[in-house]
């Protein structure tokens, strides 16, 4: 039961007037600082397993990268503020961040962690270009096998989870975090290298959480067709998922489950 | 039913291998930009209500401002692509942005959206400074209470609560947004103005969602004693509680719910 995600912790627990002290797992959150050649861009709060999938998966759907093959190298360099990812890039990214990097200066608003502006923030989505159709039992079976696969929530009840699902609705890869937007860039990190290595079948993405516009943005730039997500989407996860031809769907549940966009590939 | 926060859908529901169309209400999302004085800062995904109680709580819990006399005006103005909120701050704390922002120059890393180096992230916590001693009746009597109050929630499924409660468990104020910080944000920014009005009660939090490190940095920088959470905590966010003298409360449930940190506080 001990991994390196989790803590063990003493607490109280309450219950119906009655206290009795015990032990318990919690989930590990740590700092993680993405360092790319030497330049450090960003802290986020993460859990620290599958970091060489977050490293590759961030970079990918924030744009910093265009394929696996730029990432030569990841080094995780423990400290005890936390967890650097030390990150060797080629050398046309690193220019273009480097690039970006110069246009701080002078400019209202930094634009590089987050958007600084109202253009920037929503861009134009990337289309997902792929005729593939999935089923609804396809996604009911990934539904039901999907809890059975996340082992550090069943241990703390506190991380999300993010599958990759075959067409047959299969599980292939399942990534876990305490944050919802890592588990999801895990899981597309560790997509990009089965990519790589000529071994990624077609499929869909299952998440534990609900669909914002980030989530929606993020399968889209991985070419995800199909994005199902076990509580509710916002209004503008479903526009983005409209305009970029992913199929949305939520509330997926046992027996259950909703079509918000491009309904489509569903059959 | 109908609100600003919310949009008319249509969609399929897929039950038991009968699909049936009609329509549904789900959480707007927004993208929210943060202008101090002409200078656009961040962009944040947002429910688009109780923005200027977004706007303070935001200032404030991230450091920009330091008591909420510094805000002295706040414009919501509506773009297609989001919203901007234009504040205009008093001038020493937006000589303390501009000089940050010139710090950028020659800098590794931004440190300005989130935090570029593992130093700035984990900061010192500040001390939470009351000696308010709260009962496990009045965390059960608010957490039974609180479902009734999250409006958006009953309609869309998709949002977060906040809610500050006082001594014996009543609902002061609750808010609610499509992200948790955002949610406890807006409720950091409503308490500030009460307490500006000199008209904050004692009391504690209580929120819907996990207890991750940033919520319990968020509750501390705003003297709240005990933060209560409907879901699990992550272990940073316990030790940042026990270091800050926070009282920190998990699996908040009817009937039960587990005491992590600092439970001296509660009799």
């Amino acid at each position: 039961m001990v991994s390196e995600s989790s803590d063990k912790v003493t607490r109280v627990i309450w219950k119906a007037g009655e206290t009795a002290e015990g032990a318990d797992w919690v989930a590990r959150e740590t700092a993680v600082a993405m360092v790319y050649n030497g330049i450090s861009h960003v802290v986020m709060m993460a859990t620290p397993e599958d970091l060489e999938d977050f490293a590759l998966g961030f970079s990918l759907s924030e744009g910093i990268l265009q394929s696996a093959k730029q990432l030569l190298d990841t080094e995780i360099i423990e400290t005890d503020k936390g967890i650097e990812l030390a990150l060797t890039i080629t050398a046309e990214p690193f220019a273009q961040l480097k690039q970006k990097r110069r246009n701080l200066v002078g400019r209202t608003g930094c634009g590089l962690c987050g958007a600084e502006s109202l253009e920037q923030a929503i861009a134009e989505p990337a289309m997902v270009a792929t005729e593939l159709a999935i089923s609804h039992r396809a996604i009911q079976k990934a539904s039901s096998a999907l809890a059975a696969e996340q082992k550090l929530q069943q241990q703390t009840g506190a991380v999300h989870g993010a599958a990759y699902c075959n067409q047959q609705g299969d599980l292939i890869l399942v990534r876990e975090d305490v944050g919802r937007h890592n588990a999801l860039d895990k899981l597309l990190g560790a997509l990009a290298k089965k990519e790589q290595a000529k071994d990624k079948e077609p499929g869909f993405v299952l998440v534990t959480s609900r669909a914002s516009y980030e989530m929606v943005a993020k399968a889209t730039s991985a070419n995800i067709p199909l994005l199902a997500a076990v509580s509710a989407p916002t209004s503008l996860a479903i526009e983005l998922a409209e305009k970029s031809g992913l199929t949305l769907v939520g509330f997926t549940r046992t027996g259950r489950h909703v079509v918000y966009a491009n309904g489509q590939r569903i059959h």
